[in-house]
């Protein structure tokens, strides 16, 4: 079934009457031909999913009944911001997409030194569009009850200014495991939900040892992702899928 | 540093030195430009890693010294067979080369009911060739010290036939925790390494409820991949982050 999110508040009770209006109704209405009386699932403001019936439509705006209301659990306990170096090609889009569907919450793109790629001023927003348009069509498809957030940081130091985070891990070569466990399992078993991870990646030719440094004395700690080498932008990928595995799956 | 697997035995002893041949002297030697007294890494077929200098080519075949001998541990302990059903586009090149950098042992595509990309039978030897390609770069890339195989099977019953392991999973929507913990971690926890595991995922439309039926007939256990919908290549994926989340970090 058709997912869309609302942006507007509507009251979630069974029976009420809502009006659509946008791309939603171009998409349900003109692309997928909606009839009154079929049915789409919309997520509210609120993270609630209703389903509701198409009562009319002008093609410009549609007005839809409720007909369930749920508050379904598929968001990560602990809210994952991935903070990622800029890296080139279609690689920020990769991230944006397969971390949506991986659970993230936010996702900024920063300038470091090491980085190849960079966004030009006039260019940034473009791309920041773009990326947010990635965002929701993953959330819609995955069936999220949020969209993703992404930004831009012109580097690490507004990353850590501008991110709300209680705890903060950089992903970085680890020398040898502390103990028994990883430090990435040694963090995630010191945190509870609510509590929000803000994790740091580089860009294809990694941080700088200055900059992990500064993230170390900023109060982050560094991470091994095991022994294998991996792609920038594959790293993320790893760290959601690990702290879904241990937040919900464990 | 350059690293190549090779495809002959060796005696890896320091001092000792050995003959480069084929598509490894053309990229170190022709591509790179390496000068005798240049290093890289050369994977054995037994899975250890020289490190060796050039000592003279004439472009066709190569000499070199072995410098140093290691035998690093980067494979999971749990080899892992990724079973895909077909998907369309580059999607099966996604799952090869992600999946060899997260640490799949091999891959197996198989057809099956709801498939809607087809392999024909004049084109499987390309395909299957091409994605061998993609996995030993992807390895190379990564630093494994094996090459991932990647093979075709016509339907699921000749993947269960043909492909070895000890426990095998399906990927597949879960109604709710069996008791504390997913089916996921249930079976890890049965698992000692080096004991192989299959893990089989459908193709963009899912597999058919008969497939998974014949599945669990078949042994294999279904299991939940966490509270979101993933696409037919992003599922592989968080599948190996969290078998080596599981065996290499907790």
């Amino acid at each position: 079934m058709q997912r869309y999110f609302l942006s507007t508040p509507i009251t979630t009770t069974v029976g009420q009457t809502f009006t659509i209006t946008g791309e939603t109704v171009k998409h349900w209405v003109k692309v997928m031909r909606a009839q009154p009386g079929d049915t789409a699932e919309f997520v509210t403001t609120t993270h609630q999913v209703v389903l509701a019936d198409l009562v009319k439509s002008d093609g410009r705006t549609a007005t839809a009944t409720i007909t369930a209301v749920t508050t379904p659990h598929v968001e990560l306990p602990l809210p994952v911001t991935i903070a990622c170096g800029l890296s080139k090609g279609d690689k920020p889009d990769q991230i944006v997409q397969r971390g949506t569907e991986l659970g993230a919450s936010a996702f900024v793109f920063f300038d470091s030194q090491w980085a190849v790629a960079k966004w030009a001023v006039n260019k940034q927003a473009r791309k920041l569009t773009r990326l947010a348009k990635i965002a929701q069509g993953a959330a819609e498809q995955s069936h999220r009850t949020m969209i993703p957030s992404v930004s831009y940081a012109t580097n690490l130091t507004q990353v850590l200014t501008h991110v709300p985070y209680d705890t903060g891990v950089v992903a970085w070569e680890e020398s040898a495991k502390q103990g028994e466990s990883s430090q990435l399992v040694q963090t995630l078993k010191t945190m509870t939900p609510p509590q929000r991870l803000l994790a740091i990646f580089g860009p294809e030719g990694g941080l700088a040892p200055q900059e992990v440094a500064a993230l170390q004395a900023a109060g982050m700690t560094a991470v091994g992702l095991g022994p294998r080498i991996m792609r920038a932008e594959t790293a993320p990928l790893y760290l959601l899928s690990s702290v879904s595995f241990w937040c919900e799956l464990v």
